[in-house]
């Protein structure tokens, strides 16, 4: 039988700062959020048994490859572990939980480090926009185009729209609430922004239009930022529950998860759409395999979710594929306040990529590390009451990568 | 206890073609790659439960992330299967193998298709030379510097003088034998070349020093490349086996595995190599680790070796840390014709990274499927006779990243 992994704790960096306005580069973030880690956890650098990064496009902002390398400079105790990082795009960051859950349910090592980082603002926006494109199929989608993100998920607003029809003012609510949360997040990039549901409504000089339809709140951030969790065995939880003084019972670990990857190209993606009961079944794919391996039928048991609203179209289509609504039902969880903060299934009660920030590789890490949080009663202003189960969904590209984690504890 | 790993089979370009100049790209590589594989093997593309790509600078050189996902384009069948880039440099078609064989071992998948792919010759030499700088600490060692990896592993060669003094005829004979066996591969880049011992001594118009004292015939090729293999559970390679009238005791498994990250700056590598009994500890770390996982003592039981010669100084290190010889001998392996095509243990039957040219994130994954054809009978005109257990070493950046694979069967 394999072990359960369970998630010993971990560390964000401050995700309002501007690093190389600071004049730090990359070494520096993965040293702070390591020194974080370490700190709060009380796990020593010499105990991790191997190391997985998640990192988008270090090649492009950062001219830095072989990122799973740079950890080992933080403490010379760590050399000749084994590293690497991996990559999906935004999805970087939950896939390289996916290899080290993997490694440890394989019985290979009992305690692993995973990091995301992402270093964005060396860039200017435009420039930052183009790499972005090569999240989606560039030459196809994105060379010469600006901002081609933003446009992509106006494609996802027009499916939802002809197919169901979608008021603006849903996906105003969606933003207002990730912005309103993110302001209890002392990590979060906005925490100090002026946002709400009226501005979000406005166009114009307040609120510019970034694609056809889709407004600068509907977008998440540019962000700098790196977090780590630490994975452990059974027998390495049980160790670290001991020295802490813990019941193992109330330490988190992963119930269940789902990774499942849709055709790159938008235009396959709009195909499916007609053809499937979930405008992206794949997504929805993951969703399910998360339940069926948590022993779970669908969201009830869910307290909370973390999810990917890289814009908010993508947060509406969550909430339905998610199984919070029937498909294209969507805006009655958002009228009927289900995914408040105080509602029944609050949706990124950290702020989620709108409100806390998105630095594109370290999103899914974050987000494990918010359920973490939520599942173990420390997410401090933010915390939900009573959360006993938190999922993260985490998607690359234009919905190309989905994967879906689901934490809780047997407390 | 954990699940053996198999390999069926794969398939590699031929890496003397030019892609660009074909005015073909990245995807229609992975389609070829693909379609080869899974004619050599009779897999079908609805029988692969996973995909793990092992990329370099797809970003770099050819504006393309998200690379895990593009194999799915080859089949809608295949959509939806969870899928994932991994790099570590040059190791990254390794570190997608580790990947595979990580889930397979703890009951996840049956089969995986483990895929490595890279694109060089889409942009010119001294453009490319600094693409590869971001795999070494692109800041500290790179940044400004024309062809920055010569330079690095002139490092090495300058460490080996120092401590054991390095005469130029031994690499110069390294070069000449990759040469020589790349003439009987089909699919190596230099099949057609003209190179030997003479010619690699020499200097000026007819070899460029392209380091310090590192020469043209010293270095790996510029190639565009991919490569496919196939990794199975026993369950699935025993019904592979019932299917094709084999016996699964003939079919190639992974008999030992290591992983061991050097710190990425040289400097601290040279440090290192004044203060251990091998230059690069980690390297040899990988190795002994390999042995011990594989039940081996040393490299008497390995038939051959696919090592990582992206200069010949890395594969007279290789002779070494496998322990053909004592650490600062190497020379002895290359005089007595140990490493010889019909030596007791041939290096690079293949023709190496020097020979069959060296598509960065592809090299890991094509050594693993040398192993399997030289342990397979399978190798052709460059077959090594009697193979029973096959070593690949693949190392990313400047000896950083360290993967070592033992391949062998039951027969």
């Amino acid at each position: 039988m394999r072990s359960k992994v369970y998630i010993l704790g971990g560390y964000q960096t401050d995700f309002a700062r501007n690093w190389s306005r600071e004049g730090k580069g990359i070494q520096a973030m993965i040293n702070e959020v390591m020194d974080g880690a370490f700190t709060v956890t009380e796990i020593e650098p010499k105990d991790i048994q191997a190391i997985h990064v998640g990192n988008f496009a270090g090649e492009l902002y950062t001219m830095q490859a072989h990122l799973g390398s740079f950890p080992l400079n933080y403490d010379p105790v760590m050399r000749g572990l084994p590293t690497s990082r991996h990559e999906a795009a935004c999805a970087s960051g939950s896939i390289a939980a996916l290899m080290a859950r993997a490694e440890i349910e394989a019985g290979i090592y009992n305690l692993i480090m995973v990091l995301g980082v992402e270093l964005m603002k060396s860039v200017d926006a435009k420039t930052g926009g183009n790499f972005l494109g090569t999240a989606a199929w560039y030459e196809k989608e994105c060379r010469g185009i600006e901002f081609p993100f933003p446009k992509l998920f106006d494609r996802l607003y027009d499916v939802y729209d002809e197919l169901y029809g979608l008021k603006y003012e849903h996906l105003a609510q969606i933003s207002a609430i990730n912005y309103e949360n993110a302001k209890r997040n002392s990590k979060s990039q906005t925490r100090n922004w002026y946002m709400n549901k009226k501005h979000a409504c406005s166009t114009g000089d307040y609120n510019l239009t970034i694609g056809k339809r889709l407004r600068a709140t509907d977008c998440s951030q540019v962000t700098d930022g790196a977090a780590v969790i630490f994975l452990a065995s059974q027998s390495n939880a049980q160790n670290y529950a001991k020295k802490h003084g813990l019941q193992i019972e109330n330490i988190p670990y992963i119930q269940g998860w789902g990774h499942a990857t849709a055709p790159i190209h938008f235009d396959d993606k709009a195909e499916e759409a007609k053809e499937n009961e979930y405008i992206l079944p794949h997504t929805r794919r993951a969703i399910t395999d998360a339940y069926k391996r948590a022993g779970l039928n669908g969201p009830d048991e869910i307290s909370c979710i973390e999810t990917h609203d890289c814009f908010t179209i993508t947060e509406y289509a969550a909430i339905e594929h998610f199984g919070l609504t029937k498909p294209g039902e969507a805006w009655k969880a958002i009228e009927n306040g289900i995914i408040d903060f105080n509602g029944k299934c609050p949706i990124n009660p950290s702020g989620g990529l709108i409100g806390v920030g998105h630095p594109v590789g370290t999103t899914g890490t974050r987000q494990l590390l918010d359920a973490y949080l939520q599942v173990s009663d420390k997410a401090g202003d933010y915390q939900v009451p009573g959360v006993r189960r938190a999922a993260t969904l985490n998607i690359g590209g234009s919905a190309t990568t989905n994967v879906v984690h689901i934490i809780g504890s047997d407390s």
